[in-house]
């Protein structure tokens, strides 16, 4: 093993670019968009909002007063029209999963660069549409995955690739929220198919530790298992209330996940190696802690606290400013639509399912 | 939800009687009967060892010697001909799992009460030859689960059955050690499927979060799933060096689990609820914690940090003196067995595999 220091590091190691701004039309204002993508906007060095797009003109209205850099509210047709296009360079598309494809496809029509919330789209075929629709065009398509550049999971990964806790073996994951005392709404697109997809706590939650193990690990999803569980009358419509999962990876570890969107709130992530362990806890919801153990030594590391959603941001912008690729590029977040869909599918077979390759 | 005092706790609340003694022939005084078993059971209120039984002469002396109560060093053909059967009351059976059987056989015979080690043999056909052996007859048959009188554990349940964390949605677990530095030999028993029986870890090390979960919930296996690797040469005759693997309960619960027989130590087992969460952490290496959250309020529990071998003889010994039954008699093993026969089968035929009943 190599020497590692767990203090020096650069929360924002990935930044090259430090002057220029990406303007951004969000498309879609609803709870994460004005909660958590606004502020972060906000704060953040390379990005500023110029554009909201949205159904409600009442909400597009109160969202520009609230920001003095918006100066469009448009509906979705405007967008899709390319009103006011000139406004901003690129977007960000944070609506119901099955409403991607028809957003990032105006975005691309525009020539607008995109950062589109995950999963890619409600099934595997319209991810794939996604995909071709950015395709051989000089459009940025990022999949929105925050723990990429949250400084504690960068932080587990180089740890992990110095062979800190030796070969890893397994991986425990679990996320979970009571989605409903969240939004208390039962008529919300998350428990909708049409909508949502394949399901409600997989899709939304379960993708998160499903693909941070493949950032952490560098590795793939090959097979996966499922048993998915609604029990509660708002559930009903989707398979997967709860669920646990377990995924092969093509380095040969296991993950072992679980997901309930009607759970008390819990994130963790943990790589078992044959040396020692790493845990992220709490891991997911937007505040992530780490701990390293290895021979009888456990070590808290408390990494800084950023916000999550403004280091994606200015991280979209980095690359786009540097000319640069994304991680998390389309065919990234196919591999994840892969899974997905092999996931729900062995729920209703119960067969352990092999997951496409690109 | 009642109101519950985390303070008010009897650590020994199964215990109703006080005088009296069992005396014991241990039968296997491998590592874990040295280094665990003897010393508990030295430290017991109501248990005392008068017997060793082991394959070793040399062995056997050198164990006698450090006892003054053990009066006897018998082979393993002594005991099953009953020499110095007066000496002792009940029996411990702590050999490789495939060797259960005989002995508990023989200790039946003698009309010795029997507590035999976990999982209770090598196979389900194994474990139901146990069971028979003992029915019909006035043994008691208990298996050594000694998590089900570990105070943090009862505490979890009571918690759980007072309604703290809600109804239980999905637990993790995980049970992993690095067996080959803690018995550096490739030609141990437990890597070995005539001794083992189905295979390395998850007979060995999953076992705890699948019988944890059931005591804890008071529910039972009812469909499970399960992938297995083995990679380093060692583990080349078992299936599961490493292993995940998923339970559905009879209460709707979902389990996510793994074990590995290769990774750093680590045991933990948590139910998720809808209203809270409860951790034990660790979980299942002599030591116990106690964590519950509820309501945005994180509590970590510290109960009494006992000999958890003790108390599982003591238990015993009770329930033995008492003439009450014990809590894990034979069926209450066989459900795991007819668990542990079908995560294997799970991990071959790749499909979701009912559990047998009783």
């Amino acid at each position: 093993m190599a020497t590692y220091s767990l203090l020096e590091r650069d929360s924002r190691e990935w930044q090259t670019v430090h002057d220029g701004t990406v303007r951004f039309a969000l498309v879609g204002v609803g709870w994460w968009t004005q909660e958590f993508v606004l502020p972060a906007i906000e704060a953040s060095e390379l990005c500023t909002t110029t554009a909201v797009v949205t159904s409600s003109a009442a909400k597009a209205e109160r969202v520009r007063e609230s920001y003095d850099s918006i100066d469009h509210g448009l509906t979705y047709d405007e967008f899709a029209d390319g009103t006011a296009a000139e406004a901003y360079d690129a977007v960000y598309v944070c609506t119901p999963n099955a409403t991607h494809l028809e957003h990032v496809g105006s975005a691309v029509d525009l020539g607008k660069d995109v950062l589109c919330e995950k999963p890619m789209e409600a099934t595997r075929e319209r991810a794939e549409a996604v995909v071709e629709a950015a395709s051989g065009t000089d459009v940025t398509l990022m999949v929105a995955y925050r723990m990429h550049t949250e400084p504690a999971v960068r932080h587990a990964r180089d740890l992990i690739r110095d062979g800190v806790i030796g070969e890893p073996t397994v991986l425990n994951g679990e996320n979970s929220q009571p989605l409903l005392d969240m939004i208390p709404d039962a008529d919300q697109w998350r428990l909708a198919p049409d909508l949502t997809g394949y399901g409600a706590s997989v899709m939304d939650l379960g993708i998160y530790p499903l693909n941070t193990a493949r950032f952490l690990l560098d590795a793939d999803p090959v097979a996966v298992q499922s048993m998915m569980c609604s029990a509660r009358e708002e559930f009903e419509d989707v398979p997967d209330e709860h669920a646990a999962f377990s995924v092969e990876y093509d380095d040969g570890t296991l993950g072992s996940f679980t997901s309930s969107q009607n759970g008390s709130d819990e994130t963790r992530l943990e790589v078992v190696g044959t040396e020692g362990r790493i845990e992220l806890h709490p891991a997911f919801h937007m505040e992530t802690g780490l701990t390293v153990a290895r021979d009888g030594t456990t070590v808290s590391v408390e990494t800084e606290q950023v916000d999550q959603m403004e280091y994606e941001f200015d991280y979209f912008a980095n690359q786009v400013l540097a000319g640069e690729p994304v991680y998390a590029d389309g065919e990234h977040g196919l591999v994840d639509m892969y899974a997905l869909e092999a996931i729900y599918e062995a729920a209703e077979t119960g067969q352990t399912t092999s997951v496409r390759r690109p």
